[in-house]
């Protein structure tokens, strides 16, 4: 495994094959940015290693079809460990949710619905009571029915939610803070390049595990899918130190987690084309098409094994247990004090939520709802339409449209507070430290919005059947309004306008519902809402939460549209003291740790002599330190007084001088420079597309001045009338 | 409109805004690679340009908001002219097919189908037959039956064969020779930035649309897919010469054709989000992330529009109606007669084809008819299992595996020798120069293995239940094995390995069938098709195209391992002479046109002078030349001893001397440059991320050398140990 000097390592491979490589040069600090051009070589030079020794030994030979087929083999246990947590999930989350409500006397582990399947008593309109489950006030008063019951079983509730929520706050404050949110923010800023130690570790993968079920089990306004892409990539990221191929290079690795997060998506939605595609329309930045075809199977596989755990017993995929979420970092005064805050909001979520079954039942069970359309065997409030056909059954089954009964108007003002209640308590939701989704819930608030539209439009088209826009395909007696496509086509607008994915959307929405027929609909809403959406604003919820959170994330999906120039963004400016550069052959190692110690740069380009300022190179500050001090540790005869040297042969010292010290290993000799007159787009453009640290600025062949990443985030930020102090990391 | 310059256009126009951009600067000659960076850069100059310009008046503003809106506006027109095309392809192919058996007597423009709809004497098993469709035999015979008549059909179904054949490769090879073959690979490389004049034209287009009809309705083994593309992408063109934005911008006009490529497949197989994820992975060379959106809408308005034209009557998409090509253009012997060619294929093709029922039928009803389950009111011969449960019609419903009739034995024959029919015929029909495409003969020839070997293992699955393999879920009377799916994940198989594409074909697919539930297996297929495939090379059949056909493409695929250096791939090499270059201030126009004259290059970078080596720019050949005429022609005093400089002041000059000329206007001052030292796998990663077309070669601020796209597609083909010269175009 070579460390030595990534970019140039196949340049010094030549010329200084007998120099041991530096331990710890080629790694980075937390909160840094890797420099993905420099990852890159340094994995195709240990792939050419590798390959030149696998004609060796069948040892040799063994160890190159390990690292050939470890690709495949990281994102197959991604996808086996997504696939199974995810499953575990699901059960845990189900049998906790149900516990607010009461227990099963038969056996403790059962679910409500688990419970009851063993029953004999339990006929199919009433499938949902038997004896076997007790609610809360059964158990403990000893009635099910009656006005006393019903205050216990809502003081329970509320005991019970509020436990749940308390608990997942605490244990997110206490072991892991990195494991509250959705992640999806942070996941994005690490695909970039940038650097997050622990945030996909095992002790964030454990508690965000634990209080995901939690969270979802005490009722709040958040759903468990964008978490559950934090736990694939945290099993990715886990995985992924069972390989020196992947563990040592950073850019491997975000290949590794592209994979994974199409693996969550895919367990999250049963939808694995849709992750896929989410993982590469949203999260990711680097995606070549190996990474494509990775993703792919880590898709498949975790589909695979979730299908093969069955959670919810019915063989197929989770249709509908459906959330993301994001974090709000930016503290409310009731930031502070975090656990406070989630016993608060949990508490209103309770109260408020039980009186209403639009809210007290489980967000995805509502989506179900909401998007079933009314056939004879549907027992729901919303179907109980009056009927003209003297109740002849056989009518019935070809659902014509009908003017609405008493159920129906009460569940359309269930249905208006409802959807009040989510909007409010989902924008407070977001912010709290727990982990949570936003999928579901907007996909809740959108679904019951449509559902509302289809019944309004559905009556109207009863009613005037002679207007207009109906006359065409509406006679009397005719099915022409779907209410449970206008919730269907509301849920996905409603997600498409907060997270403005388009194609992932589609994909994953009919992968959900298997709509097959309404990708036109559907493709129309999410274009819609994504048009209207950028009319506000154009960026989704994840790049704002990026931006609140102040990480260095560069968008490629912001164009950059300003005439400035290279020279007018980089460093130094005109006011500034000279840039630092080193000379390739006249410093001594006095010299350069001064100029290490006196600035606080994380690079120096080195040149041929200050006269010519002709570009050699560049050397990183982290690299030198660590060369100086091994050197300093290991070689005899290395002096503060010794000369420092970056070229290829030592330069020529006086007879009494102290051994001199030869740095070419650690010098980046292909730097990437621009001319001063480059327009910055083109530099954005470059900085994006080759995922850069930083780059040099020249002048008919003279070294000018330095642009780093942070620098273009300031400009841009400059551009757009931001602070550009908001950009905090480096 | 500025045509001023490309890259640095943005400067220039700060410095030089007085002068006149020089017409046909900044434009390309037919066979040459485009700038990605400049044109990109020119774009968003006429975009600051109309910005800026918007709020000086009402009709500035109008036009700053059509400009806005032109994107929209043109994928909108190529959307609805691609669908329309596609509906009037396939109703007239439908027509002309049917010709060939028959032709109705009522209405000579209905085809066999609707030729019967109207019939009263028509019943559902015998939906093909009616008064109204008279065979050639009955018309010119006057009798429908026996040997006679059977002969007089076969004559008269070769007779129309080679008609259409005749005519469709005498069209092409008089009017249009750019309209045979698929068009993809052609398009890939148009896409990747190469310009060919012509082959998205008017006429490409007309006689592409007509020859498709006549191809297909020849009966050759060919499909109309990949033609469709084609034709979806020649409507692109045409309708982006509308749009100022579009037609005077290589780099744009390339963003409606991957748009155009999606609604191209959209209508090919009714499949908007495959045909959004081929453009991407397949297809495009530059998709960012507005094209997706403009592709999706592209994809989607393509397909309503055929829906709506609804060529089949049923309301759905074409459902198989499914196929692709690719073109071959290495002439065989044979090839130097394309006519002659055509027709000995045609004839085969129609002598072998008429007596297997599996190979008479149009190809996409075969594929319908392998991926269909056997239910109760199938009547097809491959449904004719013995009942075991004395003709009771109720439990057929249920349709367990039954031991298989007579009629599968016959089928299965049938089968096998369609499928080597198939084959070949396949493998010969590629190379013809009418319009052909790959996709349905794949799927039907993966169709035909897959469901033989359903049937195999459906029938050892019956006899042997016992076998290991089939006990667990393979009881007595149950329905284990379901032939008709295999036959679908063959026909995937197939095509995945033919093709090398993943994700997009797993979504054709199961949009073409609607089968969401067998992603599983699919996605498997494909895999392993592509596993095996790689194993015997990495290329799919459009990156083989391309090769043989030499084109200049880049493959974004294709990893560079070699740990060459730019410095051993740049020109000059050792042997040649000096690089030529230009001096920014002590040309005259003479030694210039000498210069230009005796060298070839398409462009020469601009020093400060032969001493110093230092790089101030890059000019272009093109643009010189052109600034040069323009000069002598318009200004005057221009002679061939002015002084030529580059600068932006005039140099200090002898008081007679003739007027100088400026040429800083078309000096590029932000040309691309790497060190000498920089490893090609980063080099060839710059020229594929950026889209560049030469890259200067610097050692310590010196220019040494100069890198062109040729000299990487050369170098790579070297390093693959292929024939260099091999790759043809600049």
């Amino acid at each position: 495994m070579s460390n030595g000097g990534g970019v140039m390592s196949s340049t010094t491979h030549l010329l200084d094959f007998l120099e041991e490589p530096i331990p710890g040069v080629g790694t980075y600090d937390d909160f840094h940015t890797i420099d993905w051009v420099r990852e890159k070589c340094k994995d195709r030079e240990r792939h050419r290693k590798i390959n030149a020794k696998k004609k060796e030994s069948a040892w040799e030979f063994t160890k190159s079809l390990y690292d050939a087929w470890s690709g495949w083999l990281v994102v197959t246990l991604t996808g086996l460990a997504s696939g199974a947590l995810a499953g575990l999930i699901d059960i845990a989350a189900d049998w906790l949710n149900d516990i607010k409500e009461g227990v099963c006397l038969n056996a403790m582990w059962f679910n409500h619905e688990q419970c009851c399947w063993g029953s004999n008593e339990t006929t199919f309109a009433e499938r949902d009571k038997c004896p076997q489950w007790k609610s809360w006030a059964g158990l403990i008063l000893g009635q099910e029915e009656g006005p006393g019951s019903y205050i216990m079983n809502y003081f329970m509730y509320i005991y019970w939610a509020l436990s749940f929520a308390f608990l997942a706050v605490l244990l997110v404050k206490v072991f892991a803070p990195y494991a509250c949110g959705s992640g999806i923010p942070e996941i994005k800023t690490i695909l970039s390049g940038f650097i997050i130690r622990g945030y996909l570790g095992k002790w964030t993968l454990l508690i965000k595990t634990v209080t995901l079920v939690l969270a979802v089990a005490s009722g709040l306004s958040l759903g468990k899918e964008g978490p559950l892409v934090h736990v694939a990539c945290c099993c990715g990221n886990i995985f992924s130190y069972l390989f020196p191929k992947y563990s040592k290079n950073e850019a491997k690795k975000r290949e590794v987690l592209s994979a994974a997060s199409a693996a969550g998506v895919s367990v999250a939605f049963g939808a694995p084309i849709g992750g896929v595609l989410f993982s590469l329309e949203e999260v990711s930045y680097y995606f070549p098409l190996k990474t494509l075809w990775r993703s792919f199977f880590a898709a498949l596989v975790a589909a695979f094994v979730l299908r093969s755990i069955n959670p919810f017993g019915n063989s197929r995929l989770v249709l509908f247990y459906v959330e993301y979420h994001t974090p709000w970092r930016k503290s409310t005064r009731f930031g502070k004090y975090p656990i406070l805050e989630v016993i608060f909001v949990a508490a209103i979520t309770a109260v408020v939520a039980f009186p209403n079954p639009y809210t007290r039942q489980n967000t995805s069970e509502l989506i179900k709802e909401l998007f079933t359309d009314c056939g004879p065997l549907e027992s729901s409030q919303l179907c109980q339409y009056r009927s003209q056909m003297n109740g002849s059954k056989a009518f019935v089954d070809a659902s014509p449209n009908k003017p609405a009964g008493p159920g129906v108007y009460a569940a359309i003002w269930q249905l208006c507070l409802a959807l009040i209640f989510k909007i409010i308590m989902t924008i407070f939701t977001f912010g709290l430290k727990v982990p949570a989704g936003l999928f579901i819930p907007s996909m809740a608030i959108g679904a019951i919005a449509g559902r509302i539209v289809g019944i309004a439009v559905e009556q109207l088209a009863y009613y005037h059947h002679d207007w207009l826009v109906f006359r065409e395909w509406c006679e009397v007696g005719t099915d022409c309004i779907t209410p449970g496509l206008y919730a269907m086509v509301g849920a996905a607008a409603c997600l498409g306008g907060v997270t403005r994915m388009t194609v992932s959307l589609v994909v994953i929405v009919f992968e959900l519902t298997g709509g097959l027929e309404y990708i036109v609909p559907l493709m129309a809403a999410v274009m819609t809402s994504k048009w209207v959406g950028d009319a506000f604003g154009r960026e989704g919820i994840y790049e704002s939460h990026i931006r609140l959170n102040g990480y260095p994330f560069l968008d490629a999906k912001e164009e950059f549209t300003h005439t400035t120039l290279a020279r007018e963004v980089m460093r130094p400016r005109r006011s500034d003291p000279p840039l630092a550069v080193l000379t390739q052959d006249d410093l001594t190692v006095e010299e350069l740790q001064g100029i290490i110690n006196e600035t606080s740069y994380n690079g120096f380009p080195v040149i041929v002599s200050k006269e010519s300022q002709r570009l050699v190179g560049f050397a990183l500050r982290r690299d030198i330190t660590i060369a100086i001090e091994n050197a300093r540790r290991k070689q005899e005869g290395i002096l503060l007084t010794s000369r420092v040297y970056f070229t290829q042969h030592a330069p020529t010292l006086p007879a009494d001088s102290p051994r001199p010290l030869k740095l070419r290993s650690i010098l980046d000799m292909s730097p990437f420079t621009v001319t001063d007159h480059t327009p910055m787009e083109i530099v954005v453009d470059i900085f994006r597309k080759l995922g850069l640290r930083q780059c040099l600025v020249t002048h008919n062949g003279r070294l000018l001045g330095i642009i780093t990443k942070k620098d273009i985030l300031r400009h841009m930020a400059q551009m757009a009338n931001q602070d550009p102090d908001n950009i905090m990391f480096n």
